[in-house]
């Protein structure tokens, strides 16, 4: 069985055909959940990249390994989904993005700071890395891309910024740094974009495979901005396609949360709270996931050409959502759902899972459930301390007892002006979702908590936060919250297994407590 | 300045003569708390000795550090006080006690389990081990005890289990793993016994620092069991010393807490549930405090004498205490005052602290403040993931403006025996408590929860965590715990002040989101 992990960057949950968005067609993403499951309530850790991959790659909480936020490095005490492969001999490679932080720190006091291939493996979150690159700034030593662009013709020492990311406006040379400039094409051809690039160098490495079995991390640099996107995929919709912009009547108003309204200070946020800009900044987030869902149409053609397509476990999903003007808002964090929930498609070849083919699957999961679902895919056990469960036996059309019913996100806004507007010191901005079938409870450190009835406010237009008649629902959710934070895995030098062997034995070890 | 740092083992709160023992008289450690300062209230974060310790030498709570219960390692990841001082030039030596576990599998994963002098110190929780011995069981290879016992004349292969903890009854040899037999004389001289050794090793060592600064950590193994005192400790109190034994009407029946209940069918608790065996017991543990506060004072007069009493900070504490028959329960954990509340001297020389020499403080502290406290007067920052706070604004007569007013303690009794008598998972074992200056609260996942009204009924006769009318206090200490738990310092890797220098500062970083 080889692994094929797919991730988009910034891809809303509801910005694919496959779940119902009215305009934007994603016919090879479509094809892959006709042909595995399509999770429909699929939740990340934290609406923000680094912790929530964090969390893809360990299978750990936010609030297990710690990684709270883009800029907070994983510990090097954690450990993560490549090492735990490299444990069963074998490897993930990486194509793209991991926004793995090195734990410099942990690396120079465990003295793994040097070239050592460990220190290396470390430094890179367990990944191989083939071609590595985040994408929110000119690719580093890590990724061929500027010699490939170079190479292509587009002369420049920064061939990302003055080419990728950057358009021609009536002969001037603009950036898309500045999302004025996002209706125009990038100045690359579509076959030398990031999205294009990514999927040469992953099929130009699955090709090198030949027969054995691998494991790959293609992770796309997109929708996520700056949103230039390539022709023909930056004119493909008009601001008529990008549907109906989300507004509460709470927005901006005095009833609403502090720190959503500590958010509206950001720089996204002051410009998407225009409708002008999200009606012309969507358009070419959609032609960016168009051009994902072309290239993963490339991916699959290319497994089916090499016969790998019936041997390989293929995950589509994506690190967070984005608002898009939403609410008045702009990019991510936070707890809507706009933010939280992402697409999830997962086909397993296994014949055990036909029984689900092309079936949506409405149970919470959540992105901690990969690791222990590549592990069981593999043959390996999951250690004890991930805070996920395998899929697979959803896969199978099995009704596990005990699924869970709730998801538990995190935010760390720390680092962020919302900080500084609501003067709190940068270990008090923590807050934590727990979502259910029925409502959203948010707990603010600080703050009052939001609530919604996502049931019948799905929308989560009416923050019910503060509103007395929920008095009951929310202590019982606070209940909820706190059994959650009381039950996570901190233990994890030990597996349960050696616990459940070693229990209530010192005699057997010659200690003898207690004896009269 | 120099730090000695000294910790009794399983040492009840109770038990000294300036705590207000009825009997037991510790003239030298109520000299050092008459030129020191004694907590009154110090807990520490788990009743028993490895989640206990590994709290005192990282300085974070165990729900942080995840070494839930002793046979589980510190993980690798975790920074100890020696690593701290280390990174400052300085050592922590060791003279006794860690119960420090390798966490082999970690240290396998880093490459770390070789004969490095880094793995070594991390396979020693930071210590610069001079002679480390656990006292549960025979002295090991890091311990020149069982060579010194044999060159005393003790010839045997293991003198500690045929000396130390052996008795002579009419003429048989008898262990002291039975209770019974801890009337008797240990087989070795008072000299030889094992606070007398340590205590050797500590002099000889603080002898040979001569004029440089030190870091010592001396750690007694006893009045933990095995209980045999070397005459003429053995004989120095009597039953009738015992003071009163506490019982709750509701020991023992339906009313008690199921967990408790569950604790009973423990050895020990069988056992000490007999008065006889209580009373048995009792002296032989106030002998063995006795002797160490004898040994304290040999510390106290060669500090003098070597001219070093004036510029060492001396704390003395201990990992828990022990319920020694109260409340029908031997040993420890659980969350009783017995158990959690725990000696705490602190002496500084420093003539800041003159203005509280000789006073007590009713404060809430916690047995992580100690960390932050030894680095406070080393002049070494603590890093901001330590869950305590120094001690040192206390020791000065401040008042610092929020002070913590609650302390927070964990069990994990998924070793034990309970956990079978209560048919849960090893995951399933877990308990919280949440004590202020008048309630204790424990949360215990699964069954319900305990509630103490500990400024009324300091003895915790009457558990209301079952009382109706007790809700509103219940659910406002339930509240709390969750506030707790959820501002706990999950993120490990990078300081607060790194935070707040770099906040919202990417468009500095080159990176423009949001623009339009």
């Amino acid at each position: 069985m080889n692994v094929l992990f797919i991730m988009a960057d910034q891809l809303r949950w509801d910005h694919l055909g496959c779940s119902g968005h009215p305009h934007l067609r994603t016919p090879h993403l479509d094809a892959l959940a006709r042909r595995g499951v399509r999770f429909d309530r699929a939740f990340v850790t934290s609406g923000v990249c680094g912790p929530s991959r964090m969390s893809y790659y360990t299978g750990r909480y936010a609030v297990s390994h710690g990684a709270t936020w883009n800029r907070v490095p994983l510990s090097v005490g954690e450990v993560t989904l490549g090492e735990m492969l490299r444990g069963a001999g074998l490897t993930l490679a990486l194509t793209g993005k991991t926004h793995v932080m090195p734990d410099q720190a942990g690396l120079q006091r465990l003295q793994l700071d040097g070239a050592s291939e460990l220190g290396l493996l470390l430094r890179h979150g367990g990944f191989d890395e083939i071609d590595r690159y985040d994408g929110h700034s000119p690719p580093g030593r890590e990724s061929r891309y500027p010699d490939y662009l170079r190479a292509h013709g587009y002369a420049s020492a920064d061939p990302w910024s003055d080419y990728v990311i950057a358009a021609e406006d009536r002969g001037r040379v603009v950036s898309g740094w500045h999302m004025r400039n996002v209706h125009l094409p990038s100045r690359v051809a579509e076959a030398h974009s990031e999205t294009a690039y990514m999927t040469d160098v992953a099929l130009d490495w699955i090709a090198v495979q030949g027969d054995a079995p691998w494991s790959l991390h293609l992770s796309y640099v997109k929708p996520h901005w700056p949103y230039v996107a390539p022709a023909p995929y930056h004119a493909m919709f008009r601001a008529a396609d990008t549907g109906p912009i989300v507004r509460s009547p709470q927005d901006g108003t005095g009833a609403e949360h502090p720190v959503v309204a500590a958010y509206r200070t950001h720089d996204e946020c002051v410009s998407f709270a225009r409708e002008e800009v999200a009606r012309h900044v969507r358009p070419a987030y959609m032609g960016l996931v168009a051009q994902v869902d072309a290239h993963v149409g490339r991916v699959v053609d290319a497994l089916r050409a090499a016969g790998r397509f019936d041997d390989t476990m293929i995950v589509f999903t994506s690190d967070h959502g984005e608002f898009l003007g939403d609410r008045g808002l702009g990019e991510k964090e936070l707890f809507y759902d706009e933010v939280v929930r992402v697409p999830m498609i997962v086909v397993d070849p296994d014949a055990s899972a036909d029984v689900t083919r092309g079936s949506s699957d409405a149970r919470l999961v959540e992105s901690i459930d990969l690791v222990p679902t590549f592990l069981d895919a593999l043959g390996i056990d999951a250690p004890t301390h991930c805070d996920g469960r395998s899929l697979r036996p959803l896969l199978r059309g099995e009704a596990p007892s005990a699924w869970r019913d709730d998801v538990l996100c995190e935010l760390d806004y720390g680092f962020r002006r919302a900080r500084l507007a609501l003067g709190r010191a940068p270990s008090q901005c923590r807050g934590f979702m727990l979502r259910t079938a029925e409502w959203k409870y948010v707990h603010w450190e600080g703050f009052r908590p939001q609530l919604f009835d996502v049931e019948r406010d799905p929308a989560e237009l009416a923050d019910l936060g503060a509103d007395p008649s929920f008095d009951t629902i929310r202590h019982a959710m606070r209940e909820r919250l706190m059994d959650k934070l009381a039950t996570l895995r901190h233990r994890v030098t030990l597996d349960d297994a050696v616990i459940a062997a070693h229990t209530d034995t010192h005699r057997a070890r010659g200690i003898h407590i207690g004896i009269y």
